[in-house]
């Protein structure tokens, strides 16, 4: 049986940090792995949660009244209309998972958002 | 900052099979921590995708027409209306995704849906 998704592998086959891969979908979601590396914007989602789990190295979660600190198997979901801002001092993996057609980069204009990309 | 799930601990904390921990949400999803062992029930689910990533273990979907074998790091989407029936030989641990609401059974009759807890 085919569908079966290999995170670690997905991973492998990409290098820019902050260009999401989209590896399924769930509903009306688009399920990807990212790599964070650095500081990216800070921005929120009006209309959406944002999921993330840390596959791999520790990833701040910078909101506007403190830090969350995640590491491998630890998650945490932006509520809908918070701002925030990921950073990983070194490489981080990540899951992400968003309804599909949000924008990495939510209501900023400080940056690009990166294109919908199946892997 | 509070918020954090620790998926290993949240899993360490109770020990039922096919109990469902509910650890967070995602917009109209429930995030839930799961345990696997022996085989579960055939069902689906009409309306929704079921969404299951295995954190540790091995963990086979079965569906009509085929397995699906995952192992850590591996994750599959039943799409919405896919007959499946999850087992495990030895216990695995995963994180399952389903709309709030969704019973674990679907439209199974053979067994009790588990109560939607909360960690």
């Amino acid at each position: 049986m085919t569908g079966a998704v290999d995170l670690a592998a997905a991973l492998a086959s990409f290098g820019e940090a902050f260009q999401p891969r989209i590896v399924g979908h769930y509903n009306d979601s688009k399920i990807q792995v990212a790599k964070v590396r650095g500081e990216f914007v800070w921005h929120s989602h009006a209309e959406t949660d944002d999921f993330f789990l840390v596959l791999s190295g520790r990833l701040t979660i910078q909101l506007r009244d403190g830090d969350v600190e995640l590491g491998p198997g630890e998650l945490y979901v932006v509520p809908a209309g918070v701002e925030h801002c990921p950073k990983a001092d070194a490489e981080a993996h990540i899951l992400l998972i968003e309804p599909t057609g949000t924008p990495n980069t939510g209501d900023s204009t400080e940056r690009e958002a990166a294109p919908e990309r199946e892997l």
